[in-house]
């Protein structure tokens, strides 16, 4: 399964640097960078495994701690030549919540949870790290508040169960629902497409409660 | 158990409800206040599974993903109507709290653990989510500053194990110590007692370090 | 081993009260100052032994409630006099990351993890618990930003290997690798040592992205 592992490790330079970003804008020092480069990268899947009751995957597999760490160091290094990989480094966060998703969703199946939970453990996987980093960072979780990105993980997950529902053999259910979430994640931002908004204009929420 | 999964279900609705004001105050999209409402409604039961190495509430039983979403979904589009319901929603969140403090001291005793750890884990099963939420929103967690809550968790935990001396049937000890919980919120909320402030007035504490 | 306990002991102290110290400048109540010097104290290791899948070691063992809870009780009465115990403080706080760090290295070790996994563990266990206080207490967590501590740590679970690759006896790899984790973090407050900056001067960070 090697291209399985290239997508792992584009994904987790994407999250790195990612991770590296917020730390600088918060004047973090050597340390801080990372961590929150680390946890960015990790934290989903370790939300994932510690509540599976799961081994967590960074402790087995020593790769993620190597990648997650050079990357740490070039990103420093470099990050006035960051703004130049933009476009690279959002194809390799794409590839990578495509990726995760999946994972998510399998691992959740081989415990044998419903189909919902097993999406939700899939968008986890995905999305949560950026969500620890954003903590950590003392910001709102962007993904709160921001265009198509864990919906695209949801809409995977669940295309995951409907390829499964049709027979498809697993591999290309594993290809497909990952595409899933890159093609919707891709139109999303090329199509500058966000959730209905659920406020109305100049709705102050402040007053109902 | 009938009764048993009403008031899991009403405390579960005050919970999430909760969640979705605290996000809609933030400004999030339809994506964060959902994941919000199911943080502070399943949280604190989560932390507690998770630190006694049991499989996690949610994932067994899809009751709480289902009344979660529906309440989501009606909260969000009935907001303007909630301050109506400010009443009933405290009365659920009391119910609540009384309920997840009982089965939070009973899984922990279930593992033969020592009345103290029991009672913390009763007290961070009914408060643990709201201050996840309150860190998911960046607000400092409400119950660290607020009026008896936490508290009147910890005393009902504590009155669990006075009954239990008392050699009193279980399914009274159930009653009684998720009664001595809502007697003292209710108690607090209408007669306006909180814990003694450990502040003098004007106390500037910034000095003292 | 008489001596460990006492240094525990001392750590958890010192930990205590910089929760204790940490809460009071934000205002809480006596309820929420509890919790922020008990997570300080023990959160560090309860996240080491959740991602182990270890029992929590303060359920295991009441000590660590017992000297929280009185710890608390006599910081916050005496917390115009805890500026006089201002060195003391700092020594207690020393010695208890030396501890928890060599602790953490070998509890990886015991679950025979890789060299890099334990010495993480060891500084998590030493270092999370400041990072869960300043999340608690909205603030960004000082380790990230602040001289040499996790460092520290890092350095003294990397000199528990080179030990034992020189076949030193167990016990005094224990007590070295935890007095360079002491050395390193009294010289650096001593000697005003710290990271060398990722920054330049006035180096704006926001316009990379």
């Amino acid at each position: 399964m090697d291209y399985i592992l290239i997508l792992d490790i584009l994904g987790v330079i994407a999250f790195s640097i990612s991770g590296v970003l917020s730390s600088l804008k918060k004047r973090m020092d050597a340390f801080g960078i990372l961590i929150i480069a680390f946890v960015t990268s990790v934290g989903g899947g370790t939300l994932r495994d510690v509540l599976l009751g799961l081994p967590v995957m960074w402790m087995q597999d020593m790769t993620y701690v190597y990648v997650i760490f050079v990357t740490t160091v070039l990103a420093v290094f470099f990050r006035k030549k960051l703004s130049y990989l933009r476009k690279s480094l959002f194809l390799f966060d794409t590839l990578g919540i495509g990726l995760y998703t999946v994972v998510g969703v399998e691992k959740g199946l081989s415990q044998e949870l419903p189909a919902i939970i097993c999406v939700a453990l899939g968008t986890m996987s995905a999305c949560f790290g950026g969500v620890i980093r954003d903590i950590l960072c003392n910001d709102i979780p962007q993904i709160f508040r921001r265009e198509i990105y864990a919906t695209a993980c949801i809409l995977g997950g669940l295309s995951y169960f409907v390829f499964l529902k049709l027979n498809f053999p697993d591999s290309l259910i594993f290809f497909l629902s990952g595409l899933v979430v890159i093609i919707i994640r891709l139109s999303a931002v090329i199509f500058k497409i966000s959730l209905p908004s659920v406020y109305k204009k100049d709705e102050d929420i402040k007053d109902y409660w």
